[in-house]
């Protein structure tokens, strides 16, 4: 049994690392109190939840965390990450701190500076669908960006086994539940406006396209990503287009997706025209891809779906985790 | 053609008179800017909205303003009613500051001051199915909560004909949409929160209980109200329930109740056992209200709905604004 | 390891009871399937599910099914059952097939006869808190309606009490989301109909109230039930109103509650004032209650909580599998 | 004032007709019953709604109609629409059946065949922006796909103008909110399964496709159209990708938009940068436009938004009749 600590276990992404954790048979989970928060829900007499701790790297010390979950925004998790490592540590950001691998880069998309190249440069990028060995062997994970997740499942494969016509263009339409915008109250996010609406936002310059250039080699003019806000509280789907070259019938491209993801315990491909929805992913650590092409034309299309606050967050976290602290890469996910 | 003003115009109140007065025939909207506000949402270029002047008691006398709804906080509307007043306006308050009879009652139901206590007096409770004459020569008009107003025209019939057993006690369980919170963002009206989620609160202490009070005659003890937030945009169900006593058939009911509303152009009734829901009010100023009677054990049960945004809020304030310049009274509302 | 067979998968409370027995350590499910249904969702490739057989007494025997699931509607209950306990399987049905004693109560609500009076008498209601020892002994059980659970887990304790005001009568406005309504395809239920709306419905006749009376004593007169739908997936939230007697504080009620569930599993209690809304117990087998009093007048609210696909049917008829079969009571559910 | 008919008024789309036209100040409704459905909504006391009469030619005739709205499925409409017109109405058809210009492209997309050739070739295809002068001297007018409205009016200025590059092809990636599906009741369209919930269907073969080649006189291989269910009531929101050739500013693409609708009365565009939403053509007959480019790799993207319902449907069919039936335009719209 390890201990691990949560940081930021109020947000959605930090409740449902506690959720998912409370089913893990090798971990026992204390919660660090980044800051005095007045909203947490009444609680049942008798159901207090995991203990909490002051969120130090004395106390990380003291508990012999064997790993800390920071599920909070990128200055936070830069403000804390080192510290944690020097106590020993592994430390699993869930924020986009340690997702690009230059300061440069973080600069222009986060639009802040980075003071850490050297963690930029260490940091493992948790989609273990790629980097699984480096995860394994890393003392800091950064946890992948939901939209890219989604994204750099389903679009690899196509890309890596020479079929996709990058120069005519791939496409991402993305749409996300409104738990991806995070739990701090904002108009945008606030019921009267988002329900009955549907809306699109950062159109080509989204802070998650270069997790996706950075994985897929694109270049930024080949790839087009629109992300929309769905009224559903959690849920990630996205609609991709390329041309295809020399494929001749869809169950070609269903193949090369399924070669590519044998034995992964986390990715399911559908048969030819049949497709996932939110509903399919909800609440696993499933990605699901479906596969639809015209050859006539040669368009494609592909779906991929995943839940954004898990395999898009909090489940792949703990995925990462399994991996770097040596559990079944699937305890506490199935 | 009369000049009229809206404070308050960004929130859902104030956003909702401008919709019903931009079918208005007789008047001409301004815009009060209270406070600027960067959450303005984008505008097609040409389509400008009506025009904005400064809040002030010198721009109302400027612009001759007949009538100003405020859309505001109660506070707020306390700091701008005497002038506006003062300026030869005619005032109509869509907040709680002036709902109350006395500084006293204020004082218990909203925990704040009241000092202006002739104000109190002179207002009229603005709901012209009891009060249209009195609203028809007042300067200042507030305009009733929208659980209120639903409450008071499906339960008055029955308490001013004597047929509810007052000491068995009446129950009003009030659903609403979360746009009855106001537009202020929260974390309790984040999507995340409300959507897929239903919540009791104010357990017998709504700030509006005392205005059903007021209007009935009823005693505290003889009516319990609690609210409830409804993952819904808009619209107000109350099912109400009361032991009736002296009354054969459920037609006697509907009978009491139609006499009642009888050329009321916004009090729509059904016939026994058939029932209003949210839809039948939505985006309109009616009050629907269908009942169902078990004659054999003397249990009644009412059910009243309307648009909490309309008769709930703008669309009686408009009733209202009719009465007192002496527009028809539906004119804008059907 | 035990086979255990489910009946009408396809529904909403079928699929909740895969779901749930996926995570069971003690059971093998198997699907019966009676009859042909084109509407199953598209499946990834790999990821077939339970087995499906024939639904017959023969298969039932065959495969040495311990216990069956029946989450179909009463008439094919009535069907099925007698044949599955011929066949050596204890049952355990969904419906409302054998949850009223007589055949005469069964015509009153369901409007339909019943010739199947032995298994009525025998039939153990499900509802361990209330009746533990005779669920356990028992071959046929009859897991209660959604409403009836939230409804007398709340009012039982001060009923038995003798805290409650039988005669003033006690008020349960309940609120339930559309999976409670089946998922066969109706206007009803369709969407563009319940989303942004909310109704009213079986005012003071539903076909849950006489589970109510049967359990808690109270008179048809003492007791009005109005059901209304919610805009949400699943969850049940009821609000009860009675007047209290002899009691000095909340804080006696909710030790009243507290007494009464002490050592129960499923059963969780709030500090006074405190209340669940439906995220509290959503996809759990629990059943919050919060309680609020007013001390000056004697009026009582408790606000039950449940997600009616699981405490309200698939978890509660786990829960009841559990017990008849020996399993741990909470095996599954937590 | 002329007599107007609608067939279909149980739908969404009729419904909505009902409603746009009770606002109109040059027509009287009357309400033609096709078929005995039991599904109406429970009407308050005296609010009977327009009258109702037979759904025959002799009916049309007697009654003066001078226009029918056809709110049926294509089957209907092409056994309704000739005896009509023979009746002396205008007929304004808002199913599938006469918007392709020939049987056989009918027969491809909607998998039947088409036996009036002639009105095939006869129908103006109903979109104003494009075909005003033809629709107001037509006998027959094809009421647009709501698809297809939000699609031709956003993509045709930029095929028009030589901008778009279509050998790289244009995506258009649309979502529907459910009323788009229309009011039978499926399991496809029921609460449970479309709330929470996203899913894309018809990838590459909509069958409103063909209108948007029809119109844009793009090939088939040059356009790519998903469509999506939205878990909203309604409204459409199209995000559309293509490489713009030869332009060095967003600006640019807005002018070019703006003058192509100069003067139009229901299309709005947005600076550049600035997007609608659904909210803003909520229950509007606008069809709002939003650009966004990218001029460093020359990629654009447009984001137009209808109401299905209105625009897409019913708003677009009154905008038909008061041009064939010589009305202002826009009167009943504002």
């Amino acid at each position: 049994m390890k201990n691990v600590g949560i940081v930021g276990f109020r947000g959605y992404s930090g409740a449902e690392l506690v959720r998912i954790l409370a089913r893990h048979h090798g971990v026992r989970v204390l919660l660090l109190e980044h800051r005095a928060d007045p909203d947490d829900r009444p609680r049942p007499r008798g159901h207090a939840g995991p203990a909490r701790i002051p969120c130090t790297a004395e106390e990380v010390k003291t508990h012999k965390l064997a790993a800390v979950f920071l599920a909070t925004p990128p200055e936070v998790s830069m403000e804390l990450a080192p510290g944690f490592l020097g106590a020993g540590a592994k430390v699993i950001d869930l924020s986009g701190a340690y997702r690009l691998r230059t300061p440069e880069n973080y600069q222009r998309w986060y639009k802040a500076e980075h003071h850490q190249a050297d963690l930029l440069a260490e940091a493992a990028y948790g989609l273990p669908e790629f980097h699984r060995a480096r995860i394994a062997g890393a003392r800091l994970v950064s946890n992948p960006g939901c939209y890219p997740t989604a994204a750099n499942l389903a679009i690899q494969p196509f890309v890596q086994a020479g079929v996709a016509d990058r120069q005519a263009g791939i496409v991402c339409d993305a749409k996300s539940g409104t738990s991806g915008a995070g739990r701090k109250p904002s108009l945008k996010t606030s019921f009267c406006e988002v329900t009955g609406n549907f809306s699109a936002y950062s159109l080509l310059d989204h802070r998650h396209v270069p997790e996706v250039l950075q994985n897929s080699g694109l270049e930024e003019g080949e790839f087009s990503f629109v992300a929309h806000l769905l009224p559903v509280d959690r849920g990630i789907l996205e609609t991709i287009y390329f041309r295809a070259t020399g494929i001749k019938t869809g169950d070609e491209l269903v193949a090369i997706c399924e070669e590519r993801y044998r034995g992964e315990p986390f990715v399911r491909i559908y048969d030819h025209g049949k497709l996932p929805d939110l509903r399919a992913v909800e609440r696993t650590n499933y990605c699901d891809i479906g596969i639809r092409y015209d050859a006539s034309t040669g368009r494609a299309v592909v779906v991929s779906a995943i839940d954004n606050l898990v395999k898009g967050a909090a489940g792949q976290a703990v995925q990462n985790m399994n991996l770097i602290l040596g559990f079944k890469e699937t305890e506490g996910l199935l």
